[in-house]
């Protein structure tokens, strides 16, 4: 294959760049369908990138023998039947996270999965496509940091998008399973280890609406994994300064830390506020290149014929997890995995 | 009284620069009397500093009328007695960490002190009195950042000390003793309130020897407080860099991170390592001030006739805490206070 | 015209990486033919990139039809005459600096673009096209640094690569063209002004060879210009920790700084060395975005039928400006322009 | 002499913290008298620091038989009057810059001080006294950075102050002489050498009253050093961030920065303006101990019988500098010393 035909589902904000990025940055490949169930939404999108296939029905697009691949950035709730679907019809597929609302859901997949051995199928764990984190997973794997002693990892929202965050928190599984898979795949990733027990807490700190749904604004967890690296992990929904994922790996013989500072860009303002940097808004301005790395890296794998490094295992294994995380923040009880 | 006699016992790293502080750096107040069991120590400190009175039994210069107030910088197990025995005598006392090494001891020095409303008891939490901690204390309690979300407190020495912190590993009492009492004690301050649940986990990572001790050479907690806010301390004996000692206060409304970089000073090296900043060797250096600052205060509580900010009983309640915190890593247990 | 069909000429370091972005990264543009004098490179380049076109003779490629424009990253010396042959032979012009190697030079560019209005000609000062130079810029155009006072700005290459340096020095035409053009091209676009007066020092530091060019290792200039700015420039070939470009603008209000730290990526190390960060090594790994962004605003300029916001006045003024700190610095003189 | 006894004068913002300093921050040193011309400033301040003898005519002081030292924070045209009397008298005399208004009454001070070679005179360049000058200083001395290449010094007041400046303008001898002068010293301390030409420019970006006093509000100059360094100052009224001095030492091997963001403290704020570092407000802030030491180090000397490393001509020095500095702002002209 030369160039790969790929449909793309969900036109929300990612979906949409996902839209954007496939119809003019990624290499060897090409938006030839797009799907969205909301019609005007589909219309806009289509017409602004030229694409002249065009689905509400998920279904139609994955059956559709103009495409070679889909990318799903839909509702979380639809990922797995449509994994299914578009796998069943021969296409590649690249998901957003997470792979599944339950881990029944992710096991399906799986299954969906390891009946195409033939097909590449890959999960959109983005940060591990980030420039810096890779930068830093290079330095650990080569062991220039020692042994791991401390993995600390934040994902912390702005607190200007709350009310969307509210509204959407009925469906969002809660903190660790909207937030934190991101910091639980690094967590993976960067320690080569497994958790061994769990212990969350957080609580709604300024919203307390999040308590209908089980969830806090705020949470953190502390985890043993099973070789010895101690794990924390915080998810935050009140960020006063921007967008902020960091990470920090204590080791050993050397520390490296990602992001301490959510910088913009390279710039430093000297004020009436002092000397400062103007922090990334949002998910889609700070992981910019790395949401073009990862379909970059789908594309890739297909033409060249390789699997992706991240498996469907490793979207099961993260959901799991979040659960688990979840389960010890509602029991407040500590749990042995 | 204008002027404060202080005698000042043990000549330990911190206790000769406490002495070295008296005899020069505090107003209003002047060495009057040292003490060592060590002869050819004290001579030497004695001579240097042109101190006359000299004492290898602590009893002999707590019942000295020559002196008004005692430093203790002497071994933990004596703290208690000493601190008794002064107090006794009429003497104004400032205790260096910990108050005791049991909770049980804790509790005689409270009794010790309530006999003496008289005098003044002050506990060395040097943090307290760096100005950046009390910068961002002052932020903290004016509000600015809303309502305390997370706390988090690094400890960490720098991993060229380990052969002293291995000898001592069997009288430290581990390190939640010996090294996160400061944090335990930061994290009361800031947040107002006092922890519900204790989780704590660690290791070794690269000195098997703690293990001996029961302790590790890196060791975490997460504690949720009774205020909600939750609590993330560590302690590493392994850092890379030099004498780390940072806090971040997550609040909804705005956040403050002390010494994130422990920096040595002002100055920024650019070399074939990248651009750099050099870091704090120990504690002497980068608590350099905070150390002068928490005597004049002890001095001034003396001279005006006030009692300081921090009490015999927040020394009982951080030995407390950290002995839970110990407790909860010995046994791997969830622990509700 | 939907797409813009490019032949890319020059196959140095800088010219592989525009031939690479065309064939990959510009949107609405493809990479038709590419040429080079060596052949050897250029059968390496044209395979690796898929392009069938090939010319050693830059002439057969300007009158190619099946090109729309050209983009030149040949030797200096060739920019005048090629940038003439393609824009007779009607194809749009995107040339690297320098305009020409002369002010005369220039100044034939400047007739031979006067005599094609009806064609797209921009010179790539890619700074403009950089995130942060952008953010800083439209925060200074907004007025929110007020009136600038001094603008300053270095342009440092990494010591290692002093050999290849050494042996372009003859036909660098100096630091200030060679290097400090980007600077004076900042200079202009932020402040909006000329210089008036030039004063240039510098000498070798550490390379006595770049005398035999009359140039130096490290020159600096001061400038005053025309709306009272005061204008300080910086050239280095032994910055001893990395590519370093960085800039800063005091105002009356405010002050932005750009990358004054040249960091790689958001990666902070911690070790032995201290709290540090690695640097950019080359242009090519700064600039990345900056030299797709400006050859994709080429290419929107042509489909769009609009000029690019860099003329080739630009090109002749900044000329005009090195060659003066170029004179300022032989002569030690003061100059008035 | 085991303690020195020392009369100050001049009880204005600087005068009075020296004062402060000298009752009880200073070792083997006593504040034993007060002169100000003011005899409501001088009761205060005398009141409040226990001194007794007070005195409005500083002759009167000078001679009083009760001091040892006289410390001069007062007007600088009566500086070299002041030094002159004293030395006459037989004190010792620590002298804040600048020596005289003119170069002529530099030369009489150092007629002074020559008459009394059994006495120690030190000028106040408190930034030698900074611990983070003489941490880069010590790395630049050890040849850590190579050959000096470039030396940056900025001095930036913050536009908060600029009514007094303003107000002041007409006695301060203008930017250069009132504020570079540190600088200046700083650049002939790092590089060992002299200045050969200088060129200078500046002007009134936002406050034109400076005119009428031949000043401007913000200047700068270049100098190329006898070494071939290049040396680059830069002075301010109107900083919007707060009281900022920086300086930069580039050399062939390596580089140093001091105090590139001139940060109140260690503590990093992050809020609705991003992620940001207050400043310093004020020069007694920044250089609150470099103000203790170098008193500290005059009081040394006189116990010790040394000599203190900054000496008189050291002030001429940096007088006829930042006379020619002025000499060349005021001309346009290029100035060859």
């Amino acid at each position: 294959m030369d160039k790969v035909r790929i449909g793309s589902a969900g036109l929300g904000r990612l979906g949409l760049q996902h839209a954007v990025n496939i119809a003019g940055r990624i290499q060897n490949a090409g938006l030839t369908a797009l799907c969205d169930v909301d019609g005007v939404k589909l219309k806009e999108a289509a017409d602004r990138l030229g694409v002249s296939r065009r689905f509400t029905r998920f279904e139609d697009m994955a059956s559709s023998p103009e495409i070679d691949a889909v990318v799903l950035a839909s509702p979380s709730a639809l990922h797995t039947g449509q994994i299914a679907a578009a796998l069943a019809a021969g296409k590649h597929v690249f998901s957003e996270k997470p792979l599944g609302v339950t881990v029944a859901e992710c096991k399906e997949a799986e299954k969906a999965v390891e009946a195409r051995p033939d097909l590449v199928f890959m999960l959109g764990f983005m940060r591990r496509f980030d420039e810096s984190y890779r930068y830093a997973h290079a330095k650990v794997s080569a062991g220039e940091i020692g042994k791991p002693v401390l993995f600390r990892s934040y994902s912390q929202d702005p607190e200007k998008f709350i009310a969307g965050a509210i509204a959407f928190a009925p469906h969002s599984g809660g903190q660790f399973l909207d937030m934190a898979v991101h910091d639980i795949d690094l967590a993976r990733w960067f320690t080569g280890s497994e958790p061994e027990t769990v212990y969350a807490i957080g609580g709604c700190y300024a919203h307390p609406e999040f308590a209908a749904s089980k969830d806090g604004d705020n949470v953190s967890c502390l985890m043993k994994f099973k070789n010895d690296c101690m794990v924390f992990l915080f998810a935050g929904r009140t960020a006063p300064h921007g967008y902020n994922v960091e990470t920090e790996i204590i080791g050993t013989k050397g520390i490296v830390r990602i992001a301490s500072v959510p910088q913009k860009n390279l710039v430093e303002v000297l004020d009436s506020h002092g000397v400062r940097r103007e922090c990334s808004e949002n998910f889609l301005e700070r992981f910019d290149s790395a949401y073009v790395n990862e379909v970059q890296e789908f594309v890739d794998c297909i033409i060249q014929g390789k699997k992706p490094e991240v498996t469907v295992y490793d979207g099961t294994r993260v959901s799991e997890i979040a659960y688990t995380c979840k389960a010890a923040f509602e029991s407040g009880e500590l749990i042995v995995m």
